[in-house]
């Protein structure tokens, strides 16, 4: 298809797609005159994921281009493109290795991915650390800071029902097709149900509160 | 105690407390001389709750002037103060009302809350619609608009488990004494708990991708 076509079906503005080729988002159309390019749907499938990406997950372009180079890598298995590919997503500030906060925090993360079983997240021995980690430690810095509950028994009731949506999550991956499409999907989930869960949880807790403080 | 001890022992600097005073974000301290002023355990708490609020939350002040405000409400029960509060949180972009996906969405979201009898949201009737609810219907478009899974079948389970993550959310309330100090709390640690449910579900996925599609 031509670009007005990849437009049309895209939803997206065809200077919104030229400037996603420029930026090396979306691979070259097949060149056919000088002026013009052919698209297939790979690249209409490209440019969804850049959409769940850039305009719904607000991710810098930067960033988005590190996720997607991530994808490409054909010699890495699954498994592995899937995790660097949700390892290029943003994570929030790394955690201040210089407050001594840090160093508690590190220890109950670690504690709580082993009674977990999570031994492969690279929270320990000669891998890199995973980002969301990182993320997790700083959230628990947060916490500890201004006193709230951040212990190792109050964050496990939180890991369980993770592990749960997790499982939902890659069941919904694997409805999809080939590999690449999984991986695709996999990463455009991550992002895409993050604010569904987080409204979801804010709806949950005013029930949950008129049930147990509400009064008519 | 006076201004220096209450930054010493809140850990924020003297300039932020007087920038968090003039704003309107704390209440002043009892004056004891034209230049001093005491302030007491109730300004460390509200202290406590701005910095979740603004330093880790992100959340601009202007939002967190309106949480504070509902807090403060002494005429409404516990459960409507949360609700209030909660509801002054950002909740991202409100729906685009032309957007025919709009319409099919907020018919999903809603037959999701019925299912779950949730009726209590603000999602019918003369209630006004939680801004948590309208976070939830802008999520649903972005993943129709995207062809990505958004069926009431593909959102119920992780309905069902943010319903449970809310029992979990208001136990640690309730841990809190006064009606004052939960309420506080409630909206805290909605805040500060969202980091670590997203980071613990980035690394359950990888956990869970891991033992699906991981080889050594």
């Amino acid at each position: 298809m031509r670009l007005a076509e990849l437009s049309a079906r895209s939803g997206v503005s065809t200077a919104t797609i030229k400037y996603y080729l420029r930026e090396g988002l979306l691979h070259p159309g097949r060149r056919i005159t000088v002026t013009q390019a052919e698209y297939d749907e790979e690249h209409l499938r490209r440019l969804r994921l850049v959409r769940a990406l850039i305009q719904v997950g607000r991710i810098p372009v930067n960033s988005a281009r590190e996720v997607l180079a991530a994808l490409q890598e054909e010699d890495l298995d699954r498994n592995r493109r899937l995790g660097v590919a949700v390892w290029a997503l943003p994570h929030g500030p790394a955690p201040d290795e210089s407050d001594p906060a840090t160093e508690a925090a590190r220890r109950t993360a670690g504690q709580l991915l082993d009674r977990l079983g999570w031994n492969h997240c690279g929270a320990s021995g000669d891998t890199p650390t995973a980002p969301a980690y990182d993320m997790l430690v700083t959230a628990i810095v947060a916490l500890s800071r201004l006193g709230y509950p951040c212990a190792l028994e109050d964050l496990e009731p939180y890991a369980r029902a993770m592990q749960r949506i997790a499982v939902t999550d890659l069941d919904v991956v694997e409805r999809y097709e080939t590999p690449d499409e999984q991986v695709e999907a996999a990463v455009a989930l991550t992002v895409l149900y993050e604010p569904v869960l987080l409204s979801l949880r804010r709806l949950a807790e005013a029930e949950e509160s008129r049930r147990r403080f509400g009064g008519k």
